[in-house]
């Protein structure tokens, strides 16, 4: 495992891609834009579905499927969201080949297999569900529905990251329709709640909650909750969004329902997502020059073990302790490896769980045993210590839980230092360049300062935040009255 | 909740239809062929998943992903497998919209926007994952390699039928490289094991494992195992496949590796799948006229509890003793639903989880509690009867165990009554026309005697089971000389 990565400093996109790589998590496919998740990124992204999976479950909604394909007929209905979406999406037109009579072995498109309505592959959910909910929903009775759909969705972009942008990705969406505008609202608002919970308990990244901007918004959406994230690099990362709805896709689908007086009323509507897009985010939250870091919570392997010996009769005494310990913590749930591949030397194995992210690290040799102890590094800190062999489970137990919050402490302490309040453009501009990260600023509410802003500095409103006091102030860009701070930044 | 479904006598399609849509496990969607898996249905799916993924973690295999769409170039790169799925397959050929000058509001394909490359929407994963396996492997050291994915796939089915047939489907995919055949051939047969016991353990569905004709079999494979399932209307279901891929697919992808002598070889495969089809053999095998009938371990709900009451002081009551009952049942890791919606009667719910197929329901009302005992009744066998409530964790623990072994024997019995031996081909007809099932009968081993009886008959060769004894005789149709008998049937 050749472990040289390009250092963060000298390039930090290069440290990314090589990261990923070689942690083997994800590469490139032959398809444009369309990557392959490999075993090991696979297994992050379950840890992060199950938990999620339960989230979601444990407030009362329902997995279910819907088909990936939309007829354009549906897909323009919402004429928001098909105008947001119609200029990456992938379209089927055809259900047949056929062999290539001027060139044996090859086949072609059989222009006798046209579509009479073309398909578009799903760039997420909204038109085929409202179009079933229409058949779902009569009465007040029939509500809320709440459904959530782990799939896969297509976006045709045009410069594409693996996990951070890409043309196929995976994800949850959430759907639900309510009786009631504020059933909605505090629908949208309990899953970016739920969102924000999830990355700071289990991915370990502070991240700040708000709503976006008119201009920044989902397409088809009244208002968009989002959650944040600052990563390394000084840009941030949109890491997930809960949309209220409105009525709009009722009013696009016909979707009334009868009140408890018999009235009829358009449906409200919430949907919600996050995507493998987490795994980008988690990867440069943490990560260093060695390799990535995982937080206890979703690394597959919480603790991996090597045996150090010369000769065989040392390798059995090892791999005996080895063994007694890796049943121990399997006991209390500890998700254990231990690697004893013998073609491959120690230096070499440590190198790769640097890499891989893996939080603890135990190695044991024949001194060790000697001496009823075992030497451990920690991941986060790179910290080695020799530890009693006695109650090895617990102190590992507690271990896990402490790495787990350092990482979130010293992200926050980063992001903290990282939010810079600005009120005068030069300042901003100045900021933007040569620090980075979240400028606090005023701002007039227009989506002409918004734009013009960006063309200068590239740097666009992340999110407005719950939490900005209501302090009044200048617009940074206009000098206009402005009724809060904003937040902005370069973005993923 | 209307209770009529149509009788399986009087018709046995539209029973399923009306069974699938009432049971509200899927319906039909605005896309040609593709179902919407409505959450109850999901349910028992996530289900199916979640054992599927422990049998084959608990065997080595790991999860991953890999794009849906396909390039052209690589689907056509195997020749067989090409052929087999060309005529069936939804080609993407552009990659946006744009708006439609001529009517408003609406959306045309951009002519603009067409792809270099047509990529076609996975009917499986050989292709794109062998063109993978080229940059994974190099030497015997990378091998073997144990992937699966969960994902949908679409193949553009004509006539479709909810879970059975459609073209849209979700499933896994099981993609393994080896280099040695004899560990590939091990590796189909031990796959299509773990399918078998998973129908029989879990599903409650008895099967027959064996293996395909050469006209059955799966396009590129050199031979394809199988597990084959009777339904009640005599036809045969095949409920999972695991194909030995030989060198097909390693040499159509130039996949070699260095053996341990440094020798160069083409790498040995297998794939292997099963799919939402294996929700339509579980409706099938077990339910009746009325309703959905579930083996316990895959039932989303595996006890119902619906109180009796006549005024608010005995639905308090009432309900008391109910959640008791539902905590003890959780405990010991029983999925149970108390319903106590105020808005529906007993009757009504009575007759919604028959429908279901929710294996136990109790009832409680006022005397019951005074007498310190429960209404039971099984779905497998409708028989009602008064149990204490003492104990009662432990008795429906046995229950459900009972109903699981229950419908096994049962499904058991029916299968076994419906495998006739056949020695003459008058014979065949007759009984394929009049009783249906499994014929058990001599067959010559060529494809044209198996093409002429299927012609005459409909029926196929389904299986060519592992346990036939080597008995041998004179093929049923030609007379010529045959080594073993084989599975005819009528099929899905």
């Amino acid at each position: 495992m050749s472990k040289k990565l390009t250092s963060r400093l000298e390039d930090y996109s290069k440290w990314y891609n090589d990261l990923v790589s070689k942690a083997d998590l994800a590469e490139q496919s032959d398809v444009r834009g369309c990557m392959i998740i490999k075993p090991y990124g696979y297994a992050i992204w379950e840890k992060i579905q199950s938990e999620l999976d339960i989230m979601f479950k444990s407030t009362g909604h329902q997995n279910a499927y819907f088909p990936m394909f939309v007829p354009k007929k549906l897909f323009e209905a919402e004429e928001k969201n098909a105008e947001g979406f119609a200029k990456e999406c992938a379209v089927v037109t055809h259900y047949r080949l056929i062999s290539d009579k001027n060139n044996s072995g090859k086949l072609i498109v059989d222009p006798e297999a046209k579509l009479e309505e073309e398909l578009i592959v799903r760039p997420t959910s909204e038109a085929i569900i409202w179009s079933s909910f229409k058949k779902w929903i009569q009465s007040y009775r029939d509500l809320p529905i709440l459904i959530n759909q782990w799939a896969n969705v297509v976006r045709w972009e045009m410069r594409t990251r693996l996990f951070l942008r890409t043309s196929e990705f995976l994800w949850q969406e959430g759907h639900t329709a309510h009786s009631k505008k504020e059933e909605a609202i505090k629908e949208a608002k309990l899953i970016n709640d739920l969102y924000a919970k999830f990355a700071e308990d289990f991915m370990s990244i502070p991240v700040i909650q708000g709503i976006k901007s008119e201009t920044e918004r989902f397409a088809g959406a009244i208002e968009t909750y989002c959650i944040e994230a600052l990563m390394q690099d000084g840009k941030s990362l949109q890491a997930g969004t809960s949309h209220f709805l409105g009525q709009n896709f009722a009013k696009a689908f016909d979707v009334k329902f009868a009140n408890q007086e018999g009235k009829l009323d358009y449906v409200w509507a919430t949907s919600w997502g996050v995507s493998t897009r987490l795994m980008g985010a988690l990867i440069m939250t943490h990560s260093d020059d060695n390799g990535l870091v995982l937080p206890p919570k979703l690394a597959p392997i919480q603790v991996v073990i090597i045996p150090i010996y010369k000769n065989q009769e040392q390798f059995d005494e090892v791999s005996k302790v080895a063994h007694e310990i890796k049943d121990s913590l399997s006991q209390t749930k500890i998700s254990v490896k231990y690697d004893d591949r013998e073609n491959f030397k120690p230096g070499y194995k440590f190198n790769e769980y640097e890499l891989k992210g893996v939080p603890i690290r135990i190695s044991i040799g024949p001194r060790d045993i000697k001496n009823n102890q075992v030497e451990l590094a920690r991941r986060d800190t790179l910290e080695k210590s020799l530890i009693s062999k006695n109650d090895l489970s617990e102190y590992i137990s507690k271990l896990l839980n402490e790495i787990q919050h350092n990482l979130f402490n010293k992200a926050l302490s980063f992001r903290n230092e990282n939010i810079t309040e600005v009120d005068d453009f030069e300042e901003f501009k100045n900021i933007i360049k040569n620090k980075g990260g979240f400028i606090s600023a005023h701002w007039d509410g227009s989506s002409e300062t918004e734009e013009e802003i960006k063309k200068i500095t590239k740097a666009t409103i992340r999110c407005i935040p719950y939490e900005t006091v209501g302090e009044t102030g200048s617009c940074v860009f206009s000098g206009k009255p402005s009724k809060k701070r904003v937040l902005f930044a370069k973005s993923y």
